[in-house]
């Protein structure tokens, strides 16, 4: 359920149908866009008596929305959603494309601070490095835990990145919501509702990828979880599809990004790492992602990809992702889009704690 | 790695292998077989110094495992797991075929205390009943949480049946663990790994189904994930898989019971509603999967179907669900199986509490 | 289009509408049924001038079909369709179950007799054997081609079986037609469809195999092509579907086989052999096929599969086929089927011709 | 296998390996590169007698193939491959990408001659169009035939463009060859391997698009097929693959395409129109396709789409082919490649003939 305001409504009378909903049981989410302001209405399981709420000051139409989701939605929304981080230029769905790298998991100080001087040397805002690892098998490197949290907060410190990390339950949750600058949901949680839900109600923006076999209609299902407790900074992330196709890790599916764009207000990105699963195709999918309309990339680095603890035979050399940002920045162009540029970075020593 | 112990070697010698694998900082799963012992290690991440323990007094053999699951490895325990239930006649991967049945959801004392009724005079051993839901859309019925729980433990007690329900997160699994006999973890979350170590150390066995686009392997390093902290009785579950099809809701695919009784001990049953998604099509596949050798169903009932919260379509009437057991019974025979009795039941008073 | 006779209409009324649908540039297809016959037109790219039919003597109902196939429909032809064979008992879609079986090529006289001797031994009707081999190599074994025709249709004379046997182009399919009792359209060919068109004209029923990726609306308009010229006698196949599972060569798509029996009064028999693509999965598919409800089984069999030319690995020793009939039998009884019964067979020199 | 000769090794060295092969009774391929000959080797089932031809004059080395393509190899060919078409500056797999549009389906010669003035006009080299169509339903448009082709060939000499068509048995293949300068196998007949076979006998290019369910490896062998009688210019084909993705028409394979270069030297190009399956998804493809790599596109363009008798929703009008062409020539540069020019193109009457 949707309220629409006239365009002339006042504050008031918005406050005044959001207070009338309440009353009604229901939750009342006040989007204001460019020209009008809308409520969604979430919580009600059938139909909301719609006479009471039409006939309020300041309503211009009352939608009864037939897809499942609400507030991820463009009818509910028209404009796009940029989201910001306080005290930083960085924004996910402006005109400037996000760029997001880093290593798989923290391994050390010394490991993430090289990769994160080299990651901001190419003019990218986000740092991306996992400290709570979702392994396939429980005897392999689970990651760092809140210490890599640690490292990841004083390399934001020291190379003024936005730092992006996943969480996988309630505990690693809290721990970066406090940490972090955005709460990466991996594909394998996608339909973890009940950690949806604790991101939802969490203070900072979320990176939702999409599950392996997830349609689109059950990706923006995950979206509305979040959405519905409150949190709408909300980035959806596209990293491949299980097929049959057995020449690549998963299937990149570009076709998507068209697709959400049509459907949501929310920004999307591409992880052209994990679809590849090679290094070899990590530049080619990127330029793909970025043609096809994607929002950013998120992209695995590391400085010794053959020692990494994981995901080392998908990760770039620092080298190769300057390379692939260089060819970026004019595709970028023809889809009316910019790259941050390179940036001087000050030399850090990475001095162990 | 794995430790193959002599024919006539003894418990102490035994014991003695399993204390200088927690030496080496490792842990050790003694696994007693038909003939021999076998000690599983695990938490090393690559090879353990074989040579110390190949030498010890009663050792057979050192063999490196090669798959990426150990403990559910046939390689490591031959015999068949069959999963016993304190004070009941109930297993599951015996001779005995294990029935599950009953509602998607617990909706009321009234409406589960009929459906039990009607599912124990078949003569299936266990109830099925989810008291947490995870649903896709976040304003879908969510489920009645701990009272339903307390329904499903009354019915145990009027019924003598077995109860089956699912864990979300860690709150939901605890209660579970209190109230269930067997914790169910839903597809969505077979890769929810936070949530699968906390299976491994509940004190129930654990119903494991599996994901929708999960490979084989992928299935059963979820089953290592929770038998690797100390929970061996694991139950596997086919439940449909997603593909290109569109004319069922799921595809049940038959064929990963034959490779699953390959690799691996553990039991492994099939849900038809799931795969079918319509109610005319949950007999067939019914018996396809007894025909094909699986360990038991799980089915859902519902006295009044058109009028159920979640999964409808899907459920079986009670009158169905019998005549589809009497099927069931011929084909068991044809796999040197066997069917539980129909029995009479008690008839009891769901009053409302 | 579909016309409707009354019950009591006369052949005369009958042909009477099949005139004047001639008239009208269009094609009809009368199909008696047990009470009423119906006339399903085709050849019309829109909407038919209903008007004129409907006001015909015995006309009862004009019926607009929504769904893009006509012939194939249960709309058409509630009853289901028995493909038989002159000269023979044998049928497919009857009481009796069909089973097919035989080596995946024809690769001597000697080694088919072998084969269709052990294969009538079980009671079997139909002998499959491949002439001409549709191989994903240029370089592998392509077939005997004309004189393996020869060799199957010299062990028809001996054993008395039905010769079951696939076409690749128009040149094969001419011979085949000539040769052999069913003409097999392989999975690869499933969307070929000037080679539908010419099946459609031969005076043999088709066996019709599922493409690998073929929904069942596209599975269902492949055999609207073969009768649209004007072969009704159609039997449809599933040997499972391409997916990510990589356990099996294919997944067995037992859920096709409801859903068949429901849009369609077309037979299907199911194929576990090349589902499998392993010798020990495939009894309990073929048990599975007959517990879903197929009509029948096409199996592989070879007497030295060691030293098959194609598709060793998925083909069963004859006594391991006649042990799997053994169990299928009571499996019949469940859904209210019959085997046919073992026989004896006269013991037959095969000479090399 | 594979015959690699020395740099230094005269004409008549190699043409004496050749005969060497073809009395062992195989059929040599000689493959001139730019530094040195490879002569494959085919028609051999298991090992060819290797040290009769190590011995033979100017002979470098002989290599085993373990992969089961040889001929389509880039390690029998190492350059990529470049088709060329007389008399024209058409190239495909050269520095130029190849821009192949047109309509889905030739339906006239004014309309035909439409779009092929509006394509030629972009500096597009190549005109796509229909005459033989394989139409999922028997009642649907088949395509004008031999008459079609009459209209392609007269508009390639109004406006200088080679004529790529769709052949789909042995008569359409035949009249195709002879009509017009590029043969397409389409997605459904990827593997209805007599008519490779024939396609290998023409005399014109293939054009040989990916099944919708097709392996990499499959896609290779079918490319064998043609190459292995004789025909070395093979052209691929990505135009989107059936996975459970709802959203488009099929999920576009972006991955394929530097898997393709990796395997093998020919050429492969990308549909993003059958891929999208919506006219508005088709640019956004198209620019995922340049920017990861293929050799050009192949685009349906209309001029009236909303009265198109195939595939109307998702054919561009010409003026949004314009477009996206211009986009495309920026991307371009990034990938090292060129776009053609646009041209100036004389105003041509299409009289109906």
């Amino acid at each position: 359920m949707l309220v629409l305001m006239n365009v002339d409504a006042s504050d008031e009378q918005t406050q005044a149908v959001c207070n009338r909903v309440e009353e009604l049981g229901y939750r009342p989410h006040p989007l204001p866009g460019a020209t009008r302001c809308a409520i969604g209405i979430t919580g009600n399981h059938g139909a909301v008596e719609a006479d009471s709420l039409s006939q309020l000051a300041g309503v211009a139409e009352v939608i009864a929305v037939s897809k499942p989701y609400k507030l991820v939605s463009r009818d509910m929304k028209s404009e796009d959603t940029v989201v910001r981080f306080e005290g930083s230029d960085a924004t996910v769905g402006g005109a400037e494309l996000a760029l997001m790298a880093g290593p798989c998991s923290v391994e050390s100080r010394a490991q993430l601070f090289r990769v994160a001087e080299a990651v901001a040397k190419t003019g990218a805002r986000f740092l991306r490095g996992g400290a709570f690892k979702p392994r396939t098998s429980p005897y392999a490197f689970q990651g760092m835990g809140e210490q890599g949290l640690e490292i990841l907060a004083a390399a934001r410190e020291a190379f003024g990145l936005r730092v992006v990390t996943e969480a996988i339950d309630h505990e690693s949750l809290a721990l970066i919501d406090q940490y972090a600058d955005m709460i990466q949901i991996g594909a394998r949680n996608m339909q973890n509702f009940a950690l949806l839900k604790l991101a939802g109600r969490a203070s900072k923006p979320v990176l939702l990828k999409r599950g392996i076999a997830a349609t689109l209609d059950e990706l923006l299902m995950a979206a509305e979880y979040v959405m519905s407790e409150g949190n709408y900074n909300v980035v959806l992330c596209e990293r491949g599809i299980r097929t049959f196709a057995d020449h690549s890790r998963n299937t990149l599916d570009v076709s998507v990004i068209p697709a959400v764009k049509k459907l949501t207000h929310l920004p999307i990105i591409i992880d052209p790492s994990h679809a590849a699963g090679k290094r070899d195709k990590v530049a080619p999918l990127g330029r793909a992602g970025v043609a096809v309309g994607a929002d950013g990339l998120i992209v695995e680095v590391h400085c010794d990809p053959d020692r990494a603890l994981s995901d080392g035979a998908q990760s770039l050399y620092p080298d190769q992702f300057a390379v692939m940002t260089q060819g970026l920045r004019k595709i970028a162009e023809v889809v009316g889009r910019t790259l941050p540029e390179p940036r001087n970075v000050p030399a850090v020593v990475a001095v162990a704690k």
